[in-house]
């Protein structure tokens, strides 16, 4: 997201808000409840969590007189935070609440909005400068919360024996072939890496580049990497290449898997993409538009990082490192496929150089998610946000088909667990220079 | 429930199925979709399959032109029939489906009702006998299911942190000492257990007695044993009681337990029994009209069997055998607290011999649930209903506050597993005459 | 075992020690830690245990100056006395203790027995009854433990792919056809069951009737009971009738199976008994003498309840009571094959009635394991013997191959749980008369 | 492992071979049938499976007319190579088979002995070099067997409430109070790392240096990195240090934790190091030999990676990367203190810069367990040895009490789950310049 000075704070706000409530449109009643696994919280839960963030660390600081919603919801709508003080409603039986009702959370966030409208009308100007680094920092989480919304909904939804659609109207790329698979060169060298430090002063001002808007603390500090001469895949890998894997026994020769992605295949019985079902011996795909045979031409996804190294593997090829990912995209423009173009699902890439970088699928990297130099993360609860998760998960780059636009950025680094199929999750091959 | 002629058949079945409705008034949308526990089924699920039922064992087979409202639903609204055909969505996961939606359900019953209405104008001849065998099992089967709304209802709310009350206007008795513990003595002797067996050309027939209405074929054949002389208590256990067990250690003390149930009330940490919590050191209990202290006249509920028989040992007696239990019951009027008196809790005991023996709670009894002496099961998948469940459980007798009147009768056999707390269970004690 | 005075008693617990060390005799050391499921306990562990029990139950109460033979032991080698101090290592873990070693355990025997020998020599009069009741108890324990031994030792060796034999040496029967199935009539009425009370006086008296001899407290105590007219199978369920069960599909028809066993053989890939395995083409068996082909002729056994009474459904039959079975067998000689044969399998029935009623195999009854009326469990820790194991289990009567010939009669009540299939666990079939 | 020539291997075949068998001298055949956790072989098993690796990579493939011990053994012994053919056995059942019994698998070494000495004495020609590597594989894949052998019998007798020492008589440092905490300071740069590529004609030549010694594959390629300069401290983090933690509430703040981390001291109930337990007040730490109070200078050891990087934080300082260790050990000596020792637990530090480097304790890094760039596995079932293992794993470096002299290095890679804390795993703290 751009930086934001105080006059378009709050229609920046409104705007995220509003998309929040717009995702939800298509549900039912009862959709806004599900939860059939525990990484797929229910729709209610992220539209009063996203409020409670506000809530939590916006207006109990710093707005004056500021009466909570509800005792409970601090609580109930916390994710993560160990400290903070009521602790937290387990996540796996989040879907096991049916009271606050749906409209009993759309009344919290109307209190929330109520509020947030007056802390920013009247922000004491000791507080202006905390107050907008967390409001950014609370509409970037809400964003996030956007894309989990569609994942979580797709995951819900997908579950049903029915398979009903969120939306049966969305529009779906023609069956067409890929284009082939080209690959650009990268000389390698020390480059620098992160996003850059922000100055103070320059804070607000509309008039600078993306490249000094928001970022998250793990993507600082910038620093510098030595990169040895690589090539990088022109798009993303393409559910017809994924099939000849399959086809080709991928998922029954142990060579090509790590060990613990073997033990996983194995006990998740997993012979295929996530949402892939073979029906009278075509595969289909589940997806937010209901079911659909297979679109040779789109990117794969729905992959686990196991599933995505082993088909590298297996082609020839590896997946590249986070830096390699961040090196290619660094200065270009951020164009392509996220959550503005209302698809809800990766489209088949064009023909030229790098395409697909941004939206699409997010990109499964080889390198695992650490801190990088010299990282800070933010004193108390808020620097439970990013930095404890540094260890076990691997970095994806790029954002997806539920990203938004403005939430994308080259130096952006997105985590997940190397068994994580739900999100919209992809590959991009790589590959050393003789 | 009393025997149906073809003319009150409609009449049954309207009331029957109207209930089921009127118990579900007071909820919201969400509470529909929940299931917090394996064995607390969602009311979405309930309403459906209690139509289902109808469905598969009436209209399918006897309807002609019969066009079934989904091809789903016999999949996910068959509960444990092994011998249809199409398998059964899991048990564990019936909270997972938000469609079909709460409104969907309905439109389903009103299919099914106006189909069985079809049915029930136009039965042929040949078919009468067995749709009316079938239909009465039908009324039954929806009003098990009432009262399994009831108590899962109850459960999926008192899990809910905020305590929600399903009925915030339920009667509640004042608290109030409960009445000495008096004894009733019975002789022993060989005595004739079981429901009698109808005779064809009686069935239908207002004036005959209430022991030849419907019974389960679990209740069959009637038969003799031979029982030793026994006291039976006058009433139920109270709260006041239950409580000093719990104030002399009886949790603590291995000695009063099997061996199932002390490693039971150990591995699930049970310190009192269901719905009981402590605050600021006193004891409350979550009813359905929310969460109100310990009054001590109440009888005690929502125990396992472990619960009820290390009491008993405690307390110096024993569990009666059912057919102590029915051998007491039998002749007497149906009286008691059921789910027509609307209080949806059990109410203190009055003085007088042997109160509270129907309705109120559910009595544990010493005996296994096993089939009487050439017991046989119907024929296909109806036959599933009772015998397949004959190992592991222990029969309970009389009804609770959440029973039909109409559904309880001296020969019913209630049966569950003894670690199960959810439903009105309660203890009355027996003593062997010395 | 038949009533003891003092004059054999000595003679008496030398003959059970010196049994159960026989029977180790095959072992290697390796083979005495070997625990490969909850319920098969190590042999080192059973060796320790038995001690424990007279070390227990008679050394420190009543042997002056006795000197324990290791602080630890006390919670090592208790089984699962509740109200003993020192409470107990978990069951599930008694395999991995490798030390006290064998040799240690040897010498921990030798130190019970010389201090045993002690107290036998010079017990005070005040305490000789008690001693003599608490002696018959441990050796009626031991005889108990030296079952498991057989059976825990068959169970460890089979997990074992290589299949290693206990003893290469046993004898077995040759290949032949079962003798045709018979049964016998009985006229059912009211008859007397249970152990009959034991007269302090005729205690000790060497020409009173074995059935006044030791028996447990789950005998107690003798009471009538109502019988309906029933017929007996002459013998066991034999391999090549169980067989037709299985070739008729009769692990895939959920109609002939309770619930819980439908459940259990499909969580348990279960398709055959226990020990059998069909290679290329032919049923073979593990026996404690090693794998060979079935035997049509033998008795079928390692069975589990739910399999029993399924086949005998199957069948058109059913399970006896275990007053049926009690009823047929009062009265009749304990003969039949026992562990004193050494054959330690079951052998092929003779022709006549009611064969094989005591030894070859523990015989299946449709009767839970309950207490009797007026039954009382004995005071203290010896109280948790039998009577805190009265919930969820089925009666098993008869005694089987790995039984001591004076451990039988015809009121012994054996118990399991109706999964539990490592016993030598077999089928007598039962019906009504028309 | 220097290189070797022909002339030295059958020697170092022979030393390391009767290495292990020296290790196992003070066991109980018991002991050798320990496995207390799934990760905690029984020595039993590692003394054949070094031998099957031999069998299987050396003799089977290279010595002609090769008979193999036992047709059973490849699939009893194989560890985790899924690209072989006979599959394995479950590695959380090895400590359930009683047979082979341990004379037969010191048999089967003799066996697989004898039959490796005419291997190398008769070996033809084209041979040659594949059969030398992969005896450096077999000699090294043996060394680290001899270190799990100790860490194995230390957890298995550990989990024993007897606390048995495995040798009563180790030598043991004097309680003594630790060295200040220096660090030394490095400028960073660019720096090459791994290990060198070995250049053919050199190999065997005994005048290489160590650095062009064995390697394993995830040691290559020697490749370039740009660090930031950094300082390390010359010492290991002592038991007194890691004990003011403790004190501090270091358990139970979760700022100090990453997520997972956090999750799991709560799963698993830690409060202190592997085999740390408070008596009367006073932290003792059960060693191989026994049980004794807390050396204060002594390393701490038995951690996570989780309570190493807990802890760094709290200290205000953090992990090294593999390669900043890497950097700080290249060139220097491999001195300190090994298994060859025979001290079996770590010793406390001199005064001196970057003392302990090598030997004492294995060094948890922030390193996540990945390939170096351009890295490959060998072909076929060996390179499933290292590189199968690169997901979910964090790098170790520099050795420990229980690792040979001769297998140390500056390039070795040890790799183990952040929440594994049986091997002697410790903490070296680095810290940034500022």
């Amino acid at each position: 997201m751009p930086p934001m000075d105080e006059s378009n704070l709050s229609a920046a706000y409104g705007r995220v808000r509003a998309f929040t409530e717009q995702l939800c449109e298509p549900l039912e009643i009862e959709d806004y409840m599900l939860q059939t696994a525990v990484e797929a919280s229910p729709p209610k839960w992220h539209l009063a969590h996203v409020s409670w963030f506000f809530e939590t660390f916006l207006l109990k600081p710093f707005l004056a007189g500021y009466q909570e919603f509800h005792p409970h919801f601090d609580h109930l709508f916390n994710s993560y935070y160990e400290q903070t003080e009521a602790g937290f409603w387990p996540r796996p039986q989040r879907g096991l609440l049916s009271r606050p009702t749906v409209a009993e959370v759309y009344a919290y966030r109307r209190h929330v909005d109520d509020a947030m409208a007056r802390l920013l009308g009247e922000c004491p100007a000791e507080h202006q400068a905390t107050v907008q680094t967390r409001l950014e920092i609370g509409l970037n989480h809400e964003q996030q919360h956007q894309e989990l919304l569609i994942t979580d909904i797709k995951y819900n939804l997908a579950y049903n024996p029915l398979r009903p659609a969120y939306r049966a109207d969305l529009a779906v790329a023609p069956a067409q072939d890929p284009v082939p698979l080209t690959f650009t060169t990268f000389e390698g060298g020390v480059h620098s890496f992160g996003a850059p430090e922000p100055t103070r002063h320059e804070h607000g001002d509309q008039d600078q580049s993306a490249a000094r808007g928001f970022a998250y603390d793990n993507e600082f500090p910038r620093h510098q990497r030595l990169l040895e001469p690589f090539r990088l895949a022109d798009r993303l890998v393409t559910n017809a290449e994924y099939q000849a894997f399959i086809d080709d026994g991928g998922y029954r020769h142990p060579g090509l898997w790590l060990s613990d992605g073997w033990a996983r295949i194995n006990s998740e019985g997993w012979q295929a993409p996530l949402y892939w079902e073979k029906l009278d011996g075509v595969w289909h795909e589940t997806t937010l538009g209901g079911r659909r045979p297979l679109n040779p031409a789109e990117p794969v996804c729905h992959l686990s990082y196991f599933e995505a190294e082993a088909y590298a593997r297996w082609a020839g090829r590896r997946l590249p490192t986070e830096f390699e990912w961040e090196h290619a995209a660094a200065g270009r423009p951020v164009d392509g496929h996220f959550v503005d173009d209302g698809r809800l699902h990766p489209t088949p890439a064009g023909a030229g150089s790098l395409q697909q970088l941004f939206g699409d699928c997010w990109e499964w990297t080889a390198s695992a998610y650490l801190p990088y130099p010299r990282y800070r993360a933010v004193e108390g609860a808020l620097g439970e946000y990013n930095g404890k998760f540094m260890s076990g998960q691997m970095v994806l780059r790029g954002g997806s088909c539920a990203t938004s636009r403005n939430h994308a950025r080259a130096t952006y680094r997105n985590f997940f667990y190397p068994h994580e199929r739900w999100q919209f999750n992809g590959i991009r091959l790589a590959e050393d220079l003789a």
